[in-house]
């Protein structure tokens, strides 16, 4: 039984100083949860593309081994970056019948309201998003000149957790699933 | 191997028109789908409550039997209606690790846009919402006044049959892995 | 040049303590702001209805005396109240070409998912809804038996003045507006 | 008096078939509606950015000028096409205190469903959204190789009449009310 290979998608500015804080501090702890592989893929490292459909065979493929997923994400304007956006368009049948557990941060809200309209999104796309989620409030001032969380972590590192031992769960079944009986979206259009 | 159990959940307005003319249009489809067992639902059944949690054993003990659900919704306002939130509102536990599909009327938007709403909040009850729906534009005017479809009604029957199609597979999908491991959010808050 | 009518909507749950601790602690700050008269609408104080249109010639007409609205919910599964829900669908025009604020409360998020729902929802009656919100984050723990907030209330505090100035601004914008020309919505359907 | 000043923000992909189509069939009907003078910005012309604040001083610069904006979207998986939010993204009190309205474009939906997701984005921005919408339903098949509708176009043309007309009354409203008074927003943050 192999472990289940986990695509972690940056949907992240690598120019600001927060989203590259908050991927390093999650794939930290992430790294060593059991039962896991990751693949780290960086939105930004993408050609710019029309937004839909763009040919990107490397993200596809990558997204078709996967088992399951974590997208990183910022909100801006109460949704999500446009180059994450673009990105998740340009694979189709490759997110089928898989889970998608999501990273956020923001302000007041802790970046909640870009997962709320990643969710239908991700239900066109035929996965199942996870309810737990790991979403940090005022992360610009959340987080020292060291990476590290200034006040005690250890909420923080209980909700990664928790996510990732939901997502777990779901990876598994959907696995098992999709070896048991062909996907029905997977013989129509 | 038993058929799946699946709970119909009526949110529509019993005194109009269009609703229940739209519900028996689906019930009568769905009845005569292979392998799934119907459980009827009505909200306009439950007890009055106080829109979070109100005691109603009944219809939580009948969510707690079923193995996926699909939801009747029209579209108020670009939303749901409030008596059926109430009602998802009222169950908790028993909705999780199972599949909910929609059915859903309108105008122009064919009541898309309440389906939109509901999926977050499935989603925050570990439920995961099949990507294929059914859905009536203009429903007051496409019905005659037998209750049929006045056009060539084949393309609603064959978007039921795919609907029903995908709650399958992710009924049995996710009835054979809660019999295999438990539930990870069964055995916390 | 009189005061601004504004109709404070209260869609919280009267039997818990959260919801009126809340709104009372809101009163006390809204009803000392400069320029506008409050009239406070409890949903609770409403018929039960079947969600849709259900008469209730109180509220619309209460709601039609009004220049703005502050709508005070809490989040129930990422999604806004039911009972909220029915009163808001009851009126329909009294809405148009007015104003809405909200205040909202919850856990982790705030009560923010609710409000974003609500949004498209008032968007549909016409409304403008104002960016700035006040939202009570943990609210459960937030407020003392007392119903004051045990740490600094004062960020609290500005977020109402602010949010209330706001309101107030768009309050008189379209008072005048509708003074000076028909609003295109009331000629039509 | 001059004519109100509204910025057509096009979101569509100059690459394929309908967008352009869509584009062209909107702006041949807009052109003509009296009091208004239209400015076109097409987000494939914008420099490809990190999706948040990235540098168009030209962008923004059109967008401060504008008494009220149209968005033409399509609908790519339930939300907003990714080069789109981006260039939203890039301006900030440009579009504060003034109208939005929406063309949109899609299958079942019409691009309904991407409109749903952009009206909180527009909220955070301090617009309001206009209620009423041009939406093309199936538009790959609506329109014939000549770019104009095959069936009557007659409902959609009043549809852009319709929605026009409101964008006007509330691009007055708040051209005077920005006028007459500091808007809030504008003084903090």
């Amino acid at each position: 039984m192999h472990n289940l290979r986990i695509a972690v998608v940056l949907g992240t500015n690598r120019n600001g100083r927060t989203g590259p804080t908050v991927t390093r501090w999650f794939l930290d702890r992430a790294g060593t949860h059991p039962g896991m592989d990751l693949d780290v893929l960086d939105v930004a490292d993408l050609p710019g593309g029309d937004g839909h459909g763009s040919p990107s065979a490397t993200f596809s493929s990558r997204i078709d081994a996967a088992d399951g997923f974590v997208v990183v994400t910022p909100e801006y304007n109460h949704g999500y970056p446009g180059p994450l956006k673009s990105a998740i368009d340009s694979a189709r049948r490759e997110w089928f019948a898989k889970p998608v557990a999501f990273v956020s941060y923001g302000g007041m809200s802790g970046g909640l309201r870009a997962v709320e309209q990643l969710r239908p999104v991700f239900a066109e796309l035929r996965t199942v998003t996870v309810r737990e989620t790991v979403s940090f409030h005022n992360a610009h001032t959340l987080f020292g000149p060291d990476g590290e969380i200034g006040a005690d972590p250890s909420s923080a590192e209980a909700a990664v957790r928790t996510m990732l031992d939901e997502l777990h769960w779901w990876g598994w079944a959907l696995r098992e699933a999709r070896q048991r009986r062909a996907y029905p979206g997977l013989s129509g259009s």
